[in-house]
């Protein structure tokens, strides 16, 4: 494909993801139809499937392209961040790591996982993600248990998997609770894991 | 209203919610049209209509419902529970205090809190069933705290809250990501806030 061409590709998939995004979180997944889309987009139903073979297809791609996102935050967080384990679990609500500080990526997010439950293949892409960064953080939470930073006895997978289930709870009680207190949740994340 | 008549009133009201909990669970919300809820359920619409002005109203009904159910459960829970902190937190994620150990209930909550997102009535349901469970862990937290079991210097209430986010990003990786792990979530609890 010559470069113009491949440009040109480029930049229509994202106007297709970046329309999608924005209907997709005013309205939900399944209040959008077709026709919306394509409205939102500006594109003809020909143009659209040249890139995407469907909806479902649509939506699996953007949840891995935001749970890639999340998980290059997460590891450029970590990797910056040299502060003692209560200061770097205090950080993490309010680190811009994730969808915490983008509202229409929260409810977005919200939908991928009410959808992940009916969609196998959707559920499979979230699966992987959710591995990703329970690996990153593990590989940290070892790193301070061997400088004595987390309980000898405990283990940094499992430290790991209960951080990430706090992080999303925190995401829903903003976006479906209206309860947006980050400062309470770093409040309450600096005492976790004491050694 | 005689007697009869409100027992065989509250039992067509409980006939409609078992039904529509069944069909929502599997179907979801949005996917569900009325005529799917009416055969589900055995009744017609004018019949239906006497109990309920909508599916919206049942929606809130049924979140109500699972909420007021979970607080019992944990609140019945922290009352019997008496051994040490850890041992309390580690019994969180297995005990039969919520939807973790019932999968349809499970789904059902996880799309009411996606629905919760674009109804505010709903949302403010599930905020104040969010509020009710807090207070009861953080008075659970203070009496900890007051024994020595909780770092002198750790907020009760946002410990509670952060409690209370890890159980809700389990109950969500069972049911959307397949990751059902529950005695790995207990060993995480288990090692939380230590004093």
């Amino acid at each position: 494909m010559p470069r113009v061409s491949q440009e040109h590709s480029e930049a229509r998939r994202q106007q297709i993801l970046v329309g999608a995004r924005r209907c997709f979180s005013t309205n939900g997944f399944h209040a959008t139809s077709m026709q919306d889309l394509l409205n939102e987009i500006g594109l003809s139903a020909g143009a659209f499937y040249r890139y995407f073979p469907g909806k479902e297809e649509l939506i699996r791609t953007i949840a891995t392209e935001a749970l890639e996102e999340v998980t290059d935050r997460l590891a450029g967080h970590l990797q910056q961040h040299d502060a003692p384990l209560s200061e770097l679990l205090a950080s993490l609500p309010t680190a811009p790591i994730s969808a915490l500080h983008d509202p229409d990526l929260a409810r977005l997010i919200i939908q991928v996982w009410a959808e992940a439950m009916r969609d196998d293949e959707l559920s499979v892409v979230v699966r992987a993600g959710l591995d990703r960064l329970t690996a990153l953080l593990e590989a940290e939470l070892t790193l301070r248990r061997e400088r004595g930073e987390l309980p000898a006895d405990a283990d940094p997978a499992a430290c790991a998997r209960v951080v990430l289930a706090a992080l999303q709870g925190f995401l829903l009680q903003r976006a479906a609770f209206r309860a947006d207190e980050p400062e309470l949740f770093a409040a309450g994340f600096s005492v976790m894991f004491r050694a």
